[in-house]
């Protein structure tokens, strides 16, 4: 399955950190791609800053902008209460935590209610398996969160913190996965690549625009199996 | 080997977290064991509240008693130069992080040059293969910060912050091995089973003395093979 396809049936996607870097070409890709879900609901803690969002909004009446700064709890509760608004009757499918690099307690329980009523509607044709199709929540994880392959990774030696809270994200998102599964809410961790934003600096192998058409593609074929998962943007499976 | 013989050959052990529960059974285990160290050095937030501790302390020589909470800076250094004046010559052979759940980069940095020391001299005989021995770092984990096996601990769904930090635990366990190994410093993480102490409660299968004694013996018989590894209390080889 191409995700071309897939993200045509997600009826919306909340993406965290839009602003620039992956969250940005995230929205940017979803929007203009033939594969475009109903809502893109694009967040950004400074969204009057956010001038290339902000373009990319008038061009496609799709995109929703909303201000969001994950790691406060008032932004958090304004923000879930007006993508409520947002999406009265089918819940939210698909939440990509995207900003910063961990995913907070209370962040998850603001939009677990309108991943929980996207999930009781099914997928497509009211399908009962779970997809981004249904309801997802998509970890951007990294591959240096993976404490198998830090082994080798001696060039990202001192970044301890970086590399200690992304492996924290994975155990979040793993115990998510336990959590959500009798909800049929798919829960996994996604690396993108190693890419050419501010973060990835200017060395990166890949461009945004060929991170994101990739991750986007694996994301829009998640089924049952990869619940739980680690996987990186070309669909192979990480180690822890 | 067994740990009784490797320990006695290990000039000096700190402990953390040594005013109660596995943190006090490690100090009288390696202080009535016929495998004590030279010097131990028992370490408590309020040693002075520490009553067994004390008690503990006045029947053996060997033991000293240093105030340290790891999450203080002011009391990290403090410690350091108290315990840089007991170990003037040989250093510091092994130091157990068994205090609360996260260990800071500023923990480490200040006891770094003792183990340092340590290393430098060699293991028994002046042994340059790596060893409690030598020196080591020794961080209590727990197989709740398993990724993998995290999937069927339905029993613990609850502990986020818990697994997402002794996870994050065995990142740092396993950046600093990747770190210390040109210093000879052995660093891993070891799960000490579930023990009846007030964290474990009264249901764990185990006592603190079985814990320990089990424990202490795969700490003491570690070499090269299992420096960055992360084991249970049998020696068994955990999944990240
Ligand atoms: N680039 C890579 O090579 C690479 C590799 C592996 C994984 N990743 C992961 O991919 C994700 C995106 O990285 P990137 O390369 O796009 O980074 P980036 O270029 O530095 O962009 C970071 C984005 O996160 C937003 N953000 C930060 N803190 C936030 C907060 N508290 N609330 C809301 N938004 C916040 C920023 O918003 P402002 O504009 O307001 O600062 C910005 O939009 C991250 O999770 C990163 O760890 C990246
Ligand atoms: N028990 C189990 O079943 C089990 C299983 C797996 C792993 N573990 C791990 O084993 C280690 C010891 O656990 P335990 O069962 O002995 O727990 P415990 O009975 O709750 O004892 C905790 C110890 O840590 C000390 N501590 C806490 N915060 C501290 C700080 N900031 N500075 C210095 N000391 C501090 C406490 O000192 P105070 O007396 O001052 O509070 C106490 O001595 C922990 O890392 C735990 O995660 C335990």
């Amino acid at each position: 399955m191409s995700g071309a396809v897939n993200f045509k049936e997600c009826g919306s996607v909340l993406v965290t950190g839009a602003s620039r870097g992956l969250g940005l070409q995230i929205v940017e890709s979803l929007a203009s791609g033939g594969f475009s879900p109903g809502k893109i609901v694009a967040t950004a803690r400074n969204p009057e800053r956010a001038q290339k969002l902000q373009e990319l909004a008038s061009k496609h009446s799709n995109i929703h902008v909303i201000a969001l700064d994950v790691v406060s709890q008032e932004s958090i509760e304004k923000a879930a209460a007006e993508v409520t608004q947002l999406l009265p009757e089918h819940g939210l499918n698909c939440l990509i935590n995207n900003a910063g690099i961990s995913v907070s307690a209370d962040f998850n329980t603001a939009f677990l209610p309108l991943l929980r009523q996207a999930a009781s509607r099914g997928g497509a044709g009211g399908s009962r398996s779970m997809s981004i199709q249904r309801a997802a929540v998509i970890n951007i994880s990294s591959v240096l969160g993976s404490l198998e392959l830090n082994w080798k990774a001696e060039t990202f030696n001192k970044w301890y913190p970086y590399k200690a809270s992304k492996c924290a994200l994975n155990m979040v998102s793993r115990c998510m996965a336990l959590d959500l599964e009798a909800d049929g809410i798919l829960c996994m961790a996604i690396h993108p690549g190693w890419v050419r934003t501010d973060m990835g600096g200017c060395e990166a192998p890949l461009s945004p625009e060929e991170s994101i058409s990739s991750t986007l593609s694996v994301i829009g074929g998640l089924t049952e199996k990869d619940h739980g998962s680690f996987l990186d943007y070309t669909g192979e499976v990480l180690p822890w």
